[in-house]
Parts: C-alpha cells; structure tokens; sequence
C-alpha cells in the first residue's frame, strides 16, 4: 500500500499493525456506501435546478432555495465522513500515542466541515 | 403570465407594464446563462467524489475538501442569483414604491446566501 | 459634514439634497437605538463567561455555548443595521440613478452578515 | 465534586482515577488564561461599537465589520476551547473505551464551533 499524500504517516516504520492502519487511514463501509447513496442522489439535483432555469418565468428565491438544499445534501455527507474519521482517530488514538499530531489532524478536518 | 406562488404579486391589478413585472421577476439572461454553465459543470463533481470513494484507500480529509469545493462552486451560482435579484429590486423600487416589502423580500433571499 | 471613508461619495457635487444622503449614509434612529440597546447587553455577556471560567469543574460545551451565545446577540445586531441599509439604498435608489455602484454597496455590506 | 448537568458522567460509580476525571472535564489551564485574556479584551468591543454609533454619520457598513470583528474575536475563544475538548477525548479515549459516546460527545461540541 502506497502512503497518500495528506493522510497520517503511519505505517511509513511498518511497526504498526496492517488492521490499524486499515481503520485510521479508511472510510469505514457503511460511511462509504451511505455517501455514495448520497452524492448519486446529489447527481441529479443539478438537472433538477437546471430544469427550473429553463423556465423563463423561474423566481430567483426559488433557484436559490433549491440550490442551498443541494448544499445540504452534501453537509450531510461530509458531516457523515468527518464522524468516520473522528470515530479512527479516537480507536487508534493509544496505539499512536501522538497526541499533538492526532489532534492537529482533527482540527484540520473540521475546516471542511459545512 | 401565471404569477408563480412565492413571487411578488406585483401583476395582480394588471396596473404595472409587462416590461417592469420581467425585471422583476425574471433572472437576467447573463446570469441564467452563468448559472447553467455552472450547474452543468457541477453535474460532474459528484461523479469525481464517487470516484475517489471507490478508492480504498481514499483518505477523509481529501473526500472532505472535495465535496466543500462542490458546494463552493455552487455558493457562486447563489452569489450571482442574489445580485440579479437585488439589482431587479433596485431598479424597480421606484416604480413598485412598496419599500417594506422590497426590504423584507430582499431579507428573506439573504437567508439562502450560503 | 465630512464624507467618511468607505462611504457612498453622494454629496461630492453637492447636486443630491442633503435629505437624500441623510437617509442614505446614517443608521435610522430605530436601529440605531436596537443596535444600542443589544450592544449594551452583549458587554454583560463576556464577564458571565469570564465566571463560568472561574469555575474549576466548567465543562467545555457548556463554555463553547454560552460564547455562541453572545455571537448570536451580536448577528441580531447586524441584521438590524443591514436591513436599515438596504433600506436607505431601495429609498434612495432612484434619486442616486446609479443601480450598478447600489448593487456593489449591498453585496459588499451582505460579506458582513454573519 | 458535584457533576456538571451535560458533562460526561465519568465519575459516577467512582471507578475512574480522579486525574482521568480532571482531564475529561476540565479546560486546561493554558485554554482557560488564553479564554480568560480574550474575553477581558472582547469586552472593550462593544464598547468601540457604541462609540461608534454615537457618531451621527457613521457609515452602516463599518459597524457591520465592527461586529463582525467582535465575532471572530469570539470565534478564536471557541477554536482554544473546542481544541482542548477534542484533546481531552483524544488523552482519554482508550482509558474510557466507549467509543460511541467519545465520538457523539465531539460531534456535538462541533455543533458550536464558529
């Protein structure tokens, strides 16, 4: 397995366990599917804001109350991923034992929370 | 002219010129014609978060700042509704003479700005 | 009266009456006195989280709470002065004539909303 | 030690060492001088405002920033705070070993961040 850029370095000693790694570095399955469920949903709100454009009678409030609740729909997927990722740092938080690193990443990943 | 429910009834007594009831509640063709551009490239972004899902290795933080960059781009849709929205509201203000409402019509777009 | 900076340059040529660029560059006596009044009660709101922090056993959320709080009195306050801003602008929008630099001034005052 | 309505109930039959307890519920002593330092300062704000808004002329625009200012003041206060929370959980994690609760109780105090 090949490290990515950006993700925690921990398995560049090879000294920690495949599974940990596996939990730190990985969506979990559930959180994966459920966010896939959901940006396919999501692929098809566009068309929808789309549809309403071509109406030439379309009331500005109407396309941007629209477009706000596509931005909801992908909250809910990120407020999905950031929870997996919480969930991996706080299992694997003892066996890293890096305090400091563990909570800088989890900072980090709030930013993007939306 | 079916006036649409959520628009302003300004046709209702018939007394206003078809040409200021399409300012004010039509969006401009510029910024229709940006918003499709957008949403039509918007149509692609899940697509590419679904890819990075079928990853397994895809690290969060990087699923996280792609779907904030897919709401971002769609922030921008929202940004140039709002200013056609508004500058409809300003130019027809004088002929609507109706101050409290244009306000309140005015407030209530803004809670869509995301 | 001295232009301030920032402000819309109305009076520059002394054309618009000085009524006009009364409404359109001062709080109304309203919103002001609201903005007074909540601004008055935010200064108290400080010192009550400066007590739960004096307090050994405060708990984190309760502390991250209490400033959200005080936060959300002081978007109360910028409400109120952005709407009597889009206020003066719908007013005096027609007098002024020049709808593009209005537009500006409104979404310039919207990056302030919170 | 009474436990606070909202904290984690950690303490509650005894069996966990009272230093685990004090790390868990309570903000570290460098978070609460650095909150405590901010606050004293947060309470001059207002203060500016007012005098702002004594002045007849002032411009609608620089009180929206003031304001805003204030809140992002405010906002560096809950950064501190929510970083310590989120260390605290992380110190603790394996010791407590309820993952769920761990990950819900961090889900919420994000609710607050700013």
């Amino acid at each position: 397995m090949t490290p990515r850029a950006g993700a925690p370095q921990l398995v560049s000693d090879g000294s920690l366990p495949q599974s940990a790694a596996d939990v730190c570095l990985h969506l979990d399955p559930a959180t994966r599917q459920d966010a896939v469920r959901r940006l396919r949903s999501a692929k098809g709100h566009p068309e929808g804001v789309l549809r309403m454009l071509e109406d030439p009678d379309v009331y500005c409030v109407d396309v941007l109350k629209q477009v706000k609740a596509v931005q909801g729909a992908l909250s809910r997927i990120n407020d999905g991923v950031l929870r997996s990722h919480i969930r991996d740092h706080v299992v694997t938080a003892a066996q890293r034992g890096d305090t400091d690193a563990i909570v800088e990443e989890l900072m980090e990943a709030l930013k993007y929370r939306t």
